[in-house]
């Protein structure tokens, strides 16, 4: 089995998601730098493993200072994380990882530097064996909502390359599973970037679940020909209303969903929960380079010079949101109330 | 300017539609077997575009004919429409197209098999002849749909390129365009066949139309914006009650339309509309090549082995249908009536 991110001997190694499927190659990374500039490129992506590398990239970061005292390490590890945060602006699990490693160097004043450092590793390493626990209590959750035989369209790879392992939306298939069902998979491709023919695909086949892939434009064909049951994707960013910004393409699966009242179901990690963002309109959406529309790899696809839009993440209103599944539970309408309550429970624990 | 297809010196010159934008390459036919083969591979596509190549490969094979007599050559004849007939099952004007040719033949009983030769190529001649002219006359009604300054959202390619000339959907841009008004095009890039970003978007940026590309999963997302004044599409097959199919991916967009309330219109010849289908579920739809999906040229995109579904065409349900533009006049609901008068009065001056 692959291994999307792990911390090893100092050093962080991850596969190039951008090589998949044809590739299978593992980068080692040494300087914060390399990783930030990684997240950026998307050799590792999805909102959860974004947040695990912008840990680790911070923690690799924090081994590398050279300071004579605390006040001059936190002065640099302070750019460290802005560096880090400037990767990417639409997943909030970036920012929410960077956050928790600010924390812990605040919250641990009397620590010499070295310590510190290892702290912050250790912290990174906890993020990381988390994100799995999570998505595993996750999964059980959302298998609940999932009949068996149920054909279940998903959009993206909310899968283990989107998280430190098993995955958001993915994970609920994969529990699903687990849990004895007979279960099909349709997969959007998901232009620009392909994660779904290229990811999505690839993993589910690893594991021998049945997947079909379809072009994005194609999953209203299927719904029409009553071939989807449910749908499942996971998130980049949830605010405090439920409205929710994910893979580009969501939106329209939503409402499609919606045309053809089929269940539309999002799966995500309490860290994805911005209640600092009243409605979705606030969130921010990253627009890429339109080389990714333009090529396939060094392939062009249209004409030089033509206008491009590339709008990276899109944003499902909470009313075609039947319900979002987390580590701690289902929250259904009124999202304000439910997510809320989660959220609380998950900061009263942690 | 490029021309689409051309009868020149008893062969056929089409542009081979495969390999734009990046390579401008025409090619030129004298065996009818090769035309069907061009028609199955895409070299040449578009339902107006195909039933004019159906037309003249009809009257190639008719001049390959070696025959005694009139009943030897119609024996042949017979053959070759057939094969002609086997290329691509969704789009009407095919059979349309071919019907016509055979008509021709069986209403000149009297006719000598060279001077009916030379007959054929002059139907295949009018027909190419009257599909630019049609065009116009459809841009003429459409024009009036669209409003000044609006923007327009297109997909696949109902263009100069999917006719003899002008274009169906393209055809109603280029005659707003024409009419003084200041218009906005946003193309979907149409997977997998990537008519959008392929041809749309070149020859629309030949006319100097102010294009944006996107991917298909982004149309929601410019709807929701409030980006898109209005949808125009062409059509593969109409219904005798208004369900139309078209290029996949095209249900979709007319959902989001609806669920927008952005008018959602259709632009195509009379030849399109077959009443002898009484509602879209009817209409075959062509599944293709998986490579279409998992390959871009050379490049693989999806793992090796993956299960896919290539439906080329979806059907739009006559309800999500704001109008259908004809070169005879627009049709409104209900299309049971408004169709069947526009194709009558057309037999009535054919």
């Amino acid at each position: 089995m692959f291994k999307t991110i792990e911390w090893k001997n100092n050093s962080i190694v991850m596969i190039d998601q951008r090589l998949l499927p044809t590739e299978e190659i593992y980068r080692t990374y040494t300087d914060f730098l390399d990783v930030a500039e990684a997240i950026r490129e998307m050799v590792v992506r999805g909102a959860p493993a974004i947040g695990v590398a912008a840990a680790m990239g911070v923690a690799l970061g924090a081994l590398q200072i050279n300071a004579k005292g605390r006040k001059e390490f936190l002065k640099k590890f302070e750019k460290i994380c802005k560096v880090m945060a400037g990767t990417r602006p639409t997943a909030v699990n970036l920012f929410w990882a960077i956050e928790r490693m600010k924390r812990v160097a605040k919250n641990n004043p009397k620590l010499p530097v070295e310590a510190l450092q290892q702290r912050l590793v250790q912290e990174a390493k906890i993020i990381y064996t988390e994100d799995i626990k999570i998505n595993k209590q996750m999964g059980k959750f959302g298998s609940k909502l999932i009949k068996n035989k149920a054909t279940i369209l998903t959009h993206c790879n909310a899968g283990a390359l989107a998280t430190a392992g098993y995955g958001t939306a993915l994970g609920v298939i994969r529990a699903a599973v687990e849990d004895g069902k007979k279960i099909k998979v349709f997969a959007d491709e998901t232009r620009p970037f392909l994660q779904g023919s290229r990811l999505t695909a690839w993993e589910l086949m690893k594991d021998g679940i049945d997947t079909t892939l379809i072009t994005d434009n194609m999953a209203g064909y299927m719904m029409k020909k009553g071939l989807i049951d449910v749908v499942v994707v996971g998130a980049d960013r949830i605010a405090a209303n439920g409205d929710t910004a994910n893979k580009i393409g969501t939106y329209s699966v939503a409402v499609l969903a919606k045309e053809h009242k089929i269940p539309f179901y999002i799966a995500a990690p309490i860290s994805t929960i911005d209640l600092k963002i009243k409605n979705g309109e606030k969130i921010p959406i990253e627009e890429r380079d339109i080389r990714e529309v333009t090529h396939i790899k060094d392939t062009p696809i249209a004409p030089a010079g033509i206008k491009v839009r590339n709008p990276a993440f899109d944003v499902t209103p909470n009313r075609l949101v039947t319900a979002i599944i987390t580590e701690r539970g289902i929250a259904k309408k009124s999202y304000e109330k439910s997510l809320k309550r989660l959220v609380k429970e998950d900061n009263a624990r942690g």
